[in-house]
């Protein structure tokens, strides 16, 4: 028999979704207890119960990003595995989103409707545009497919294999000013470790044409913050649009605010769906329960 | 040796790509002529010309819509060609922009961080959305193919054959009602004929779900202009999103400028781009002096 412990503020709709699969040998439970060897949760939660869960085996985190359990002195003697295949479409949205409200101006577009002004002057489209992502790994590669699927370029800068097809050029290493010149769109979606900190600097900025649009799904933690606030104030770049930031949510007196040409949203550009995670963990338990390795581990080292 | 004339704001654009394809035997000319045997241009401007040009062979309109030449009391000795395959991605971007500016709630999002609120309720995806499109022909394809790609369940209502193997489910003739029941969303994309008009009444608007967007990139005259200012202001419909309208531009004491839930652009959904109608005319061109049927031939009694 094994024991699941559910920490997320949907622990009631997880409960149901993973109660109705019917997953052989588990009891699950809501509050910590010596007897859990697993546990499902949002990370923050995790990080706060990870002390009084002695014989703790696996966790699954229902995030992609796991920088809570990061912290060298918690305990690191579980398998932890994270959520990933399922965040691709809806980041890819998000980006689209806000790659279309550009191309056909709709907020333009709205403000003109309102004064009463028809206004037929051509709009713009994606074809033949060059995105780069900053990052490619799964959602990368989603985000990759559905650019080439509207006729982008499509550039990664990744610090591991080139593995999809949909990227017309890959990137590494020091090539990163190379990378960045000449594109229309700029994707950060790369996790956060040392080595991504603060890699969205000045230097960055500077070297994307001053008509880009840098988009932030990636992590806060990637950008250096006032870097980004001058560029932008000083027109260096076109805009951002900004899913993730150092500190969440944003502080009512952060710059960010009021800098120009700034689109925030509230981490919310791929939600963590219990449908969709249930079904990780449901994947992941029969694994566990065969002696198997699980699927999305986490390394400790890396950090992702 | 043919005569082309050309009318068009764009005249000198037209000209200069038409030009440097060197096609033989052509002579391009920019005003009316009795040499002149073929006629590229803006639907408006030829219907005006028409009368004055005695040695007409062949018209290709830059729009895909031709409405302004089936005026019967016009000529028709002539082949009439418009404008097609250009269209569809242009069309389905838009389609996208408007379905993905509501999942993803962008204005009321912009709202937001206007008045500083973090708020991070989850929003929506595209993925096992319906979609029904009223008109299946080479846009309404690739509007169903954009479709596909995200997930949604397509269904098509058309006069004509089931070509598309991205609709799910195909209607005809007395099936509209039915076709529109469950649809999240209804985009049309019929030309205008006599067998459209007024299709998109206060029957069919009745038959959507509360929560349906109806959008249209096919033709004002599809739309009872009347029946939609009701159902969006007792909501029997969430909104609209109007690219078309049966006068345009939209005159200034039209009620669509006050009413609730209702998206105006400006006839721009799929702007004719020179560099791609001018291949449709050199490609037409080259089949017009072997003596070969010509592509997009449109039908005067259909309209289409």
């Amino acid at each position: 028999m094994h024991t699941l412990l559910i920490l997320s503020s949907e622990q009631k709709t997880y409960r149901s979704i993973i109660g109705s699969a019917n997953p052989p040998d588990l009891k699950i439970i809501s509050e910590p207890s010596d007897e859990c060897d697993i546990l499902l949760g949002d990370p923050s939660l995790i990080r706060r119960a990870l002390a009084s869960l002695p014989n703790l085996k696996w966790v699954q985190s229902i995030w992609a990003g796991v920088e809570p359990l990061m912290d060298p002195a918690l305990k690191r003697d579980y398998i932890l595995t994270n959520a990933r295949g399922v965040f691709g479409q809806l980041m890819s949205e998000y980006v689209l989103t806000y790659l279309l409200a550009r191309e056909r101006k709709i907020f333009h577009l709205r403000q003109l409707q309102t004064e009463k002004q028809w206004d037929d002057s051509n709009n713009g489209t994606l074809r033949s545009r060059t995105i780069g992502l900053l990052g490619v790994g799964s959602i990368g590669a989603d985000v990759a497919r559905m650019a080439k699927f509207f006729g982008m370029t499509v550039r990664g800068y990744t610090h591991s294999r080139e593995e999809s097809a949909d990227v017309d050029e890959y990137f590494h290493g020091d090539s990163l000013m190379e990378f960045a010149g000449g594109l229309d769109y700029l994707v950060n979606i790369l996790p956060s470790t040392k080595a991504t900190h603060g890699i969205i600097n000045a230097d960055l900025l500077n070297a994307l044409p001053n008509h880009a649009l840098f988009i932030n799904v990636g992590r806060g933690s990637a950008v250096d913050e006032s870097a980004l606030v001058e560029a932008l104030t000083q027109n260096k770049i076109a805009g951002a649009v900004l899913d993730v930031f150092q500190q969440e949510p944003l502080p009512k007196d952060h710059p960010f605010w009021e800098t120009p040409n700034l689109t925030i949203t509230f981490h919310t550009a791929a939600p963590s769906l219990p449908e969709d995670i249930a079904g990780i963990f449901i994947e992941n338990y029969r694994l566990y329960i065969e002696g198997k390795p699980l699927k999305y581990r986490v390394d400790f080292e890396k950090g992702y």
